[in-house]
């Protein structure tokens, strides 16, 4: 692509995060257009060279691509439906969290408004924002994201998921559940072994392992849920089950919480109560497939 | 320590798991003494060169090191507590699985008959013994583990935790929940991306990489939990547990099973119920040492 100083950018909303937006693409040397409806969030970084804009409509005229960041998808809507605000010709990238619903719906509306969108979830704090640690998902027509990565590329790792503009909003939720339940995983182990006076950095070493060994195994067993087939080549799921017997127990036994124990448990049972004891672990997956609120 | 040769070893218990070990021990060059309640299972062992004792008082007395794996601990009872058995002098490796107060109720129970006592669990499957992916997991007095870790060392990664006998056993669920908690998860991204056309292959490499991202945090956490101090460096409480709800709400939404957001989320609400918003998550460790049964 060009070289940065040609690839003007635009930033809605400066919040923590939009704040730190705004502030990688300045320091990528992006000539950048903020507006906040609080304007004196926007001091710091016009002080640092960015151009505040009169009024919403202005700010998404100033440059081909505007990136969105507010508290929820109802501020967008509020804000960019206003009768004075023109999205004709405008590349939206909105990386307000929100539902895969409200991702899809948003870029509906947008695109019947004239304007190109894509939806994104900012899997990083502020800090991180303009390193490679912060991961930022996108998700919409290919060609958009094509045509802005390299500018986008300011914020952190950038990836495309896919044309469905729920994407983003999906595979961020589904990685939070993965990083609460390593920590929750964690926290049940490291309060069991505290039992034993073990501290939590001795546990963290060995629950670090784990966790890294678990990881690298994901891909094959995702070839078994895609083919469908389940055959126990490592153990069987009832061998399993023994096991959590003994994890619910230990947990009782020691006088920790044994919610978690006992949920992945109940999980297990009902897999083979349903016949599938003799089938390894992923076979499961028709149980989170099956609606239940616990 | 001496070569293989001279240091032999005898494996009372050759069920799945037993045979492994006296096969383990066998390919390593150990002699090799085994017993089994039921004889023909050690057929194959001693066409392999194994010596098949006449009864488990001779396998206990024909090497200095017996490894025990039997289906629980009250067959271990059972066996050795017969009148003809005698423990003087021996060191005891009991792989059995079971709890921490099981492998501290046999520790005391051997000491007192003269043995010498490590406890061990196993993390691993048959087919894996004898190979470095075998994680060996000993507790119990560091003397004995060190006097025969190199004979021990033929069956995978052997590691020794503590003098505590419960240990083995505690780390062993520890890790275990780890395990499920991180396919659990997986599971749950799986089947949310599914109502969306991803398959479990694309959506395995994503999860791979946050598991493997977020295990390197937890030596850090760590030392939060050991200084009892919980700043919110990186994000607050608070801010999960927003995105909690965003996880809870679009479990719902997409029709997959909400069980475990809902667990995730119940557990973080009790703790900013208790004050600690605006702390950092693994500020939680206080709900997980506390007993609840869900
Ligand atoms: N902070 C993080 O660690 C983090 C991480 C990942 C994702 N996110 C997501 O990023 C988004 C923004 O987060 P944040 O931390 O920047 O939040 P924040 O500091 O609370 O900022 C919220 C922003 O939204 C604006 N806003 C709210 N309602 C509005 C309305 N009706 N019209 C116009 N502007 C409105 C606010 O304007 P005023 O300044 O005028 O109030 C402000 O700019 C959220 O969806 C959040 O989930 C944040
Ligand atoms: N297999 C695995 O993947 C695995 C992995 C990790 C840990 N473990 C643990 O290893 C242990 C053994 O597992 P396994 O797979 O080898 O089980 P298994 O194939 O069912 O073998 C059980 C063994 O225990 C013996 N036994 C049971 N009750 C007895 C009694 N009262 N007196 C004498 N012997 C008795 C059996 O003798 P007979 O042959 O005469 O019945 C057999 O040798 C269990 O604690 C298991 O949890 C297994």
């Amino acid at each position: 692509m060009n070289n940065n100083h040609d690839t003007s950018v635009t930033v809605i909303g400066l919040g923590l995060m939009g704040q730190a937006l705004a502030g990688a693409f300045l320091k990528a040397g992006h000539s950048t257009t903020v507006w906040n409806r609080t304007t004196a969030k926007a001091d710091r970084l016009v002080a640092e060279g960015a151009r505040l804009a009169p009024s919403v409509g202005d700010a998404l005229t100033a440059s081909p691509l505007t990136v969105i960041c507010l508290t929820d998808y109802q501020a967008v809507h509020e804000l960019l439906g206003a009768t004075d605000v023109a999205l004709d010709g405008t590349t939206l990238v909105n990386l307000t969290s929100g539902s895969s619903a409200q991702a899809r719906e948003a870029a509906r509306w947008a695109e019947q408004r004239g304007a190109r969108y894509l939806d994104g979830a900012i899997m990083a704090v502020p800090p991180a924002i303009g390193t490679a640690e912060a991961v930022i998902l996108h998700s919409g027509p290919q060609a958009d994201f094509a045509a802005h990565e390299s500018t986008l590329g300011a914020l952190g790792t950038v990836t495309h998921l896919g044309a469905d503009h729920g994407l983003a909003s999906l595979y961020d939720v589904a990685g939070l559940a993965m990083m609460w339940s390593i920590l929750n995983a964690w926290l049940q182990g490291t309060a069991m072994l505290a039992t034993a006076g073990v501290d939590a950095a001795t546990y963290a070493q060995f629950a670090r392992q784990i966790a890294v060994g678990v990881a690298e195994w994901l891909p094959g067993y995702a070839e078994q849920i895609d083919k469908g087939s389940f055959p126990a080549e490592v153990s069987a799921l009832e061998t399993d089950a023994r096991a959590m017997a003994h994890l619910v127990e230990e947990s009782e036994a020691v006088g920790v919480n044994a919610e978690l124990p006992k949920l992945i448990r109940a999980m297990a049972d009902r897999a083979i109560a349903a016949g599938h004891g003799g089938e390894q672990y992923p076979v499961l997956i028709e149980e989170f497939r099956t609606p239940r609120n616990g």
